[in-house]
């Protein structure tokens, strides 16, 4: 009995030791981030000297560029380009719109929804019918719809506390109500932007069409357009008009990359950790939150384990994934060539929600054991605030690896979500709407836990 | 043992239904906040109609006659004023500063300290000299420092994860710094401005002389400015000169009020949970986060109550108190009444740190055993990210209660801390940089807690 009560102390302190190494680490790697971190001003160079980014176009051969030489810069053991063939969807001339109330033609601020055919050249004016959700298309038929514009205007719903729950049952009218619409014979579609706020900037993002399908040209609207339409529309049903003008257009598949860095594992060098954000973004801003902040802190993150001398037991890795937004071209070939090459992927984090204070992660692919387990990991997160460890969590670039290397366990950082769909996918998303020290949290976060994964994997 | 067994089984039922009773209460609180939340707006028209309100001035009296009205529609119990003597400190004109470098004058942006006197009225030109510490002082003594500007230039500490600790261990510099200066025969105090954030603006913030001293003037510069200067410092020590121009002065204390709205407690009129931040701000903004989220986040909270129709067992204040930026006579004011009404006071929670995300509470009064009892409310707290409730917390309006009502319980709200100091005491304190649903989460906290509170007590 003695024995055994000896053993189990001596295996009791070193878990002790091992936390009380871990916790040291994990404060360095925070207070490099906080003290001499780069991400900020990296991002300010990659808003400001380069700026929008949209697959395709020459600042998103630009950024590519530019983020090798980047990451080249930190000395990482590797640094490679991964070829991808991306769409190359291009805006055109900046939209006009109106609401037509007679003789009154009142102009609203809107934008093509990526992907989305032009209008006629001369624009599209039509009658515009507002419904709230998919289902109410098929309610109206094509007696109700046929040779109109198609409204979709249900907003955020307040009550979730996590906005990006409001932007999930929000979506489907920007993603699928176009292809819904035109099934029913509707001549254009106009979505209220997707977010809580009232603002007069549209927020764009892509639609996917029926392959099968009529294509017919999308927009979003801004929110308070949204309103003043549906406020018009209820006061004289049947007697206002809409009318708007794009000239979007695609050209052929271009020929674009991931940028890759990687720090080689010591023990398992075919063992990988990622962590990544997308280096594509919409044309309308810097995408700065989406996802400057994503790739520069990735980015940092890495870069911090390697300024602390950190010898990695497994290959970690940065990838910046190109074509999130409208293709998710990127993601896919990663995944592709890490089957191909017979790669084994431990996890993978993906940082695409906003760089605001890091509150925690989610884990997709751990049993409920497993995420018990972490309990002495979020003890070790609680001094820095970002503890919230759940259940669920991912994002659309690192979810082919799923499929592609079982076993791997996706990870989402999760940032305070209350002020991303504010700027999201609109001409708001600058640097200037970015806070230093929520993205530095936000990449000592993500380093501190890769140092932890690396160390000691799932149990 | 059966019976024993049931009766327990009957105790955990009830306190199972009593927990889902909770929920669902909390639950309709967040709905009607971020749904029907009226604080937004209530901010809106403090910032944008009434503005910057420091204690004495014609604003800070059209604040508290809008204010008394606002918590009268609401339809609250009763509502009164709380009269109060105010100091009455004006900035006087605009300042200027400069860096004089031979013949080359550098203008720089500084503001004078709260209750700081003026210069000379040409201005104050003399030597400066960089110092990191109040201890620093000791060792130059005179004849390092007589007749000269002292620069205080300690930055904050980026290492502290909240921000609020960067603060308390540099704010010792701009709140007697000025007096530690004067005893060394120094002519004036410039103060690096108490933030992280490299910006261009002046924070300012009360500085205490020491009343048997001598009063010299003083200003915070901005931190980009700092740098400036510290830098010429170290290039051309001795040949630097600083000069500064500022004509604040004193008016005789003003009459003022703390303004207060009740719900009278069904069962206990005489015991209260007093919920309040500051009405009065600095001068140079909107004092929107300091302290306009907080009177109208603590506002929301009882309107919340109200609104949902909660007939509280307690008496439920809301209370804007007068003066905490510049003599907290206010607070003082409202626990001196308190005393002399023989009120007995369960719990203060002060609201005065900015309208950010809330994570949770703190808690001075509570045994570790009564904060350990607090885990069923931690668990309440968790889908609404409020849910970090630990030792310590409360604010300068709430303490004095501390001392004139024993066995009270102190709370502080803990919103998130990151982007506190990019704003506070500066220009850049203006009602855009609030977040509607941040201030909104903030009010359902507080009305949670106020609900738990009025309903349990504390164990």
């Amino acid at each position: 009995m003695k024995l055994k009560l000896s053993a189990l102390a001596i295996l009791l302190s070193a878990a002790t030791i091992a936390m009380a190494q871990d916790s040291l680490t994990i404060r360095k790697i925070y207070d490099e981030a906080l003290v001499n971190g780069k991400s900020y001003e990296n991002l300010r160079y990659l808003c400001k000297n380069i700026g929008a980014r949209l697959s395709g176009s020459p600042n998103a051969q630009k950024a590519v560029e530019w983020s090798k030489k980047l990451m080249e810069s930190y000395g990482f053991d590797h640094v490679f380009l991964q070829e991808v063939m991306v769409p190359h969807w291009v805006r055109g001339s900046k939209e006009e719109a109106y609401i037509i109330d007679g003789k009154n033609k009142i102009p609203v601020p809107v934008a093509a929804l990526g992907m989305s055919v032009a209008t006629p050249k001369d624009g599209l004016t039509a009658d515009i019918i507002e419904v709230h959700s998919l289902k109410q298309l098929d309610t109206l038929g094509e007696a109700g719809i046929k040779g109109k514009i198609v409204f979709f205007n249900r907003p955020f719903d307040a009550r979730y506390i996590e906005t990006l729950r409001a932007y999930g049952t929000a979506g489907d009218q920007r993603n699928m109500g176009p292809a819904a619409a035109a099934k029913y014979g509707a001549v254009g579609v106009i979505v209220r932007s997707l977010t809580e706020s009232l603002d007069n900037y549209p927020h764009t993002g892509a639609t996917r069409y029926d392959p099968t399908g009529n294509n017919i040209p999308a927009a979003a609207i801004s929110t308070i357009a949204a309103n003043e339409l549906s406020n018009l529309l209820k006061q004289k049903s049947g007697s206002i008009k809409f009318s708007f003008k794009q000239s979007s257009y695609h050209l052929p598949d271009t020929l674009s990359y991931n940028v890759v860095g990687e720090l080689i594992g010591t023990e398992n060098p075919n063992k990988f950790i990622t962590v990544g954000g997308h280096l594509d973004s919409w044309d309308l801003a810097e995408g700065a939150h989406d996802d400057g902040t994503g790739v520069m802190g990735a980015l940092e993150a890495v870069r911090l384990l390697k300024v602390l001398g950190y010898k990695p037991k497994n290959t970690i890795r940065v990838v910046f994934f190109i074509n999130e937004e409208n293709g998710d071209k990127g993601g896919l070939k990663y995944a592709e060539l890490a089957a191909a090459n017979k790669e084994q992927h431990i996890a993978a984090i993906e940082t695409d929600l906003g760089g605001f204070t890091p509150r925690g992660f989610g884990f997709t692919g751990l049993s409920s054991e497993q995420l018990q387990n972490l309990t002495p990991w979020k003890k070790l997160f609680e001094p820095y605030g970002s503890d919230h460890l759940v259940a669920g969590g991912g994002g659309s670039d690192i979810g082919p690896l799923k499929e592609k290397s079982p076993g791997i366990i996706l990870i989402g950082l999760s940032p305070d979500s209350q002020r991303y769909f504010d700027v999201h996918h609109s001409a708001n998303d600058v640097f200037e709407n970015v806070n230093k020290r929520e993205l530095e949290l936000g990449a000592a976060s993500m380093s501190a836990l890769i140092y932890l994964i690396d160390q000691h994997g799932f149990n």
